[in-house]
């Protein structure tokens, strides 16, 4: 198309509110508008870019038998009732009602529709497996959007169901499921993304993974071993803490500390490190309030996705009353009163010699030994993994911390969902069984801005030819030139008859002009026809990435372009 | 794919909620499944044909300059506001707050997005014109929905918008849409869809077209003139009406009529025909109940579109109590007293020698002269066209009334949406000027059961080539039988790689289970592979719609095939 009709603006002022390069760019490029917090609307670069996506998908699921079928967007609140998500989720599952009072939610994932479409179909274990998916509109209340479309709240999602009679199979097909995956990054021009465990959250069942794009722009912190090759996402990786124990313990002895509150203070006025102290967090039940006790060694962060896993339910950080019956900044584990929840981090386990807070105002004690002192304490990992830290598969010290997009997943959901909402088949032996379930997720728009983020300079995307939303960028520079009208003209029909992609610039306007919008769309080859060249029979192409520049014959222009477009 | 691992049940029994063939078809052929009131899954077979009828849109779409871009499902209220749509439009467009309470909608159009998209961009007439189409989810919440696909509350659209600088390049436009829509309807197999001219709704703007498929179960009542073709929906059709005048008008008397409250009784009992009667028919305005009294000639039905449109605000049938001043069953024009709005259809024009209500309990007057009793009535079209009735357009009188499905509509908006949302450009003389916009809308899901509803039999749809799920449905009749496995298997596959859709049928199951299903997936050839053909070196191939079927040579098939598939 021509680049004169091209509905929307590019300009070189990068936009206040952009915190990241793509979104940025994308914003620069004409790519996408804002309409409402976390909702945007797109032009017809990205539609294109994303439409490649999904025929990408798209083919990518149908090559593992996948079956593309589609969901509602919005649903009534009963089939959300019937897996007790509609109680489980928070606010981010948006609900309302319809004109006749009756409860409804915008789909923010699918499982819930899934099992309701082929409940009936799957009675029979000859059905099995089956793997469903669409590629829907699904909404996500987020409390926090950001980065323009890496975390937004409507966004497209190709999301698949598989359907199984064993965990064995179930198991093999997430492999299939995985690689179809790792095609799909490869395809979009991101082979360098990593898989990860992860934690499977709202979702329920056991093994899962995230894939990531590595970027320090990243939402999501990751934890890769340096010497095995482990790789998590913090939130779910496995803390391992070797504390120090002395020979000796030390008499438990009360300390005054008035105007000391930290854990910083405390160990500055004691001369002791941070991790031989014991460090209070204190969190709410967000239904009625009760007060969760964290005793967490004090060098160590609380890894709250861990924390409210093992509690299975919600919490917020503590507001510590008067009434409550906690010494706020002076709370330990010796002597502790009162109704609450007292948990203890593994990195506690064993330890003495530590100081800790005495339940009494302005006092600490040292000398506490947590076999002496707490001896009834039960022990797990509510701790963050940390830069330099050991490694829980080789238990080598080589864990490094880096930051990632998460741009799809993959779940192992057993029976969590078909048990809820009550689907059953007739096994081989005639007993009646429940299947059990994986589900695997990948945003259009994520993956769109994420290859952004992978593929850029300062002046704009460098889109990968699979989803660029041209192949050739053609210039007609002074088209007012009669012979360069003519040729560009030409050149542009008979690319286009031969079915390649063009985006046109023959506009009235300077070379510096075309070339940074030439830039901001990001089309692989740019293609430059002006009088100077005409004179020479010659014709400017260089690719977007900079990698290439060559000037190619007048004569076999057509054919050597397609060849361009073709073999890079 | 094969047939056996197609997910969703095919069964025989007429489910008892489907009232109209295309639903029931739908249903029993695994095409879609119920979620809630007017929401629908659907399975692989419609997913399929609505994608293809989408890449058709698509294709139309683009070759008349429309390019695709994407608005959100969701949108804040604010931008509904701007146009004044968010208070004018009634339940239908579902309002709900996110997670932070601000109000959002729910899109079940998208101007208000299109004039946010493209605001900046189109300041100046160099721009211009240029449209923009989407193919997106749109959500209306329908207080009645009915016939499956055909009205449902959740849906797919594709909605397009054209933005111009004169009424003159709009309406050129707008030619161009309107043939577009003819090849889409071509296209997808209904080529006898017709147009009408329509009421522009809630969309406002001056003339407007839907098309229509003539069908028994259409829930739209269409005027088409036998002499000379003229066409409306009946909501938009003119009604031209001759009203009788006697030479001589009898003088005004009031008669005693107890117990007589129809229009049927008086004109019974006064032995006149209803069409010298003037009938009251009383509504109230919803905001604040306030009451209209429409006359009108008593064999005459008010069209409640024609009279919405004039008064500007929605109303409802009125209830009258005593309060009200009104003598209900014996309301008339002359003498009439109170705050009311008072209105008259045509039709009373010059009308007399009437009967009509004396405005007091058991009394009629005869002799009633519109010209003379009601001197300063004004005159307006608020009545429905008839059967018979005189065509607005040629005046014979030769109306019939058809039913149609509603398939399209095409809306020549003017300044409405540009005016109010403040998008103006500058044109060659530097004057400040809005846009004049165009809108143009299809059902995708309704077009595919309005299609079923043209292209069926009882044994299930006969989709048209270009949209049907697959090409070839090949039926491996006792597929045990070693030759007819290893033939059916060949051919499957030799099909495929030569790029034919084929769904596969080897379940080991009886021929007359393999044709019933053949005939619920309506796909146009069947092929059948059975010990006796191979014994005779024939395949039988069969059109799903009857008019062929034929032998051929088991050493051509698939070049016989490949033939069959382009060539129907």
């Amino acid at each position: 198309m021509k680049l004169e009709k091209l509905v929307g603006d590019r300009f070189k002022e990068r936009p206040a509110d952009c915190v990241v390069n793509s979104h940025a760019l994308m914003v620069r490029g004409g790519y996408m508008k804002y309409v409402a917090n976390g909702i945007y609307s797109s032009y017809t670069p990205l539609k294109r870019i994303t439409r490649k996506i999904e025929v990408i998908m798209r083919e990518e699921m149908d090559a593992i038998d996948g079956q593309e079928v589609q969901f509602p967007v919005v649903m009534p609140a009963s089939l959300w009732q019937e897996s007790g998500r509609y109680e489980s989720i928070g606010k981010e599952l948006l609900r309302f009602a319809d004109r006749g009072g009756s409860p409804l939610v915008l789909g923010m994932t699918h499982e819930e529709a899934a099992v309701q479409l082929v409940r009936e179909y799957g009675q029979s274990y000859l059905k099995y497996p089956f793997m469903i998916y669409q590629i829907q509109t699904k909404f996500r209340d987020e409390a926090r959007t950001r980065a323009g479309l890496i975390r937004v709240r409507e966004f497209t999602m190709k999301d698949a169901y598989s359907f199984h009679t064993s965990q064995e199979d179930l198991e093999a097909y997430y492999d299939r499921c995985y690689k179809a995956y790792e095609r799909i990054y490869k395809r979009v021009g991101v082979p360098d993304v990593i898989s990860v465990a992860s934690d499977s959250g709202m979702m329920g069942g056991s093994i899962s993974h995230e894939f990531m794009l590595l970027t320090p722009i990243g939402e999501d912190s990751i934890a890769i071993c340096g010497e095995c090759g482990y790789r998590a996402n913090m939130e779910a990786a496995e803390t391992i803490v070797r504390s120090a124990r002395d020979e000796i313990s030390d008499e438990l002895s009360l300390v005054h500390t008035p105007d000391i509150h930290t854990i910083e203070d405390i160990c500055h006025f004691l001369e002791t490190g941070k991790e031989r102290s014991c460090k209070a967090v204190v969190y709410q039940r967000n239904s009625d309030d009760r007060y969760i006790v964290l005793f967490i060694r004090g060098d160590l962060e609380v890894n709250e996705t861990k924390l409210t896993n093992y509690l299975g339910y919600e919490i917020h950080p503590a507001v510590i009353t008067e009434e409550s019956g906690l010494t706020a900044g002076y709370i330990g584990p010796y002597n502790l009163k009162g109704d609450f929840t007292v948990l203890f981090d593994r990195s506690l386990e064993g330890a003495n010699n530590l100081s800790c807070g005495a339940n009494i105002c302005e006092y600490h004690y040292t000398g506490l030994d947590m076999k002496r002192d707490a001896g009834s304490a039960e022990y797990h990992d509510f701790a963050k993994i940390t830069e330099g830290g050991i490694c829980p598969h080789c238990g080598k010290a080589a864990i490094k911390i880096s930051r990632g997009i998460e741009v799809g997943n993959i779940f192992q959901l057993g029976t969590k969902y078909t048990k809820a909402m009550d689907m059953t088949y007739v096994a081989k032996d005639g007993s009646m069984q429940y299947p059990v379930m994986g589900c695997y997720g990948i945003g259009v728009g994520r993956l769109a801005a994420a290859v952004c983020e992978a593929h850029h300079d300062e002046f704009g995307p460098i889109w990968p030819k699979e989803i660029a939303p041209w192949q050739i960028h053609l210039c007609a520079v002074r088209p007012d030139h009669e012979e360069v009208r003519e040729y560009a003209d030409r050149l542009y029909e008979e690319l286009q008859s031969r079915g390649v992609e063009v985006i046109y610039d023959d506009r009235q306007v300077s070379a510096g002009i075309m070339f940074s919008d030439a830039d901001l769309l990001g089309v692989p080859l740019r293609v430059i026809v002006s009088p100077r060249n005409l004179k020479q029979n010659i014709l400017e192409v260089a690719s977007r990435d900079k990698s290439f520049s060559e000037k190619i014959a007048m004569e076999h222009a057509v054919e050597t372009l397609l060849q361009l477009v073709n073999d890079r």
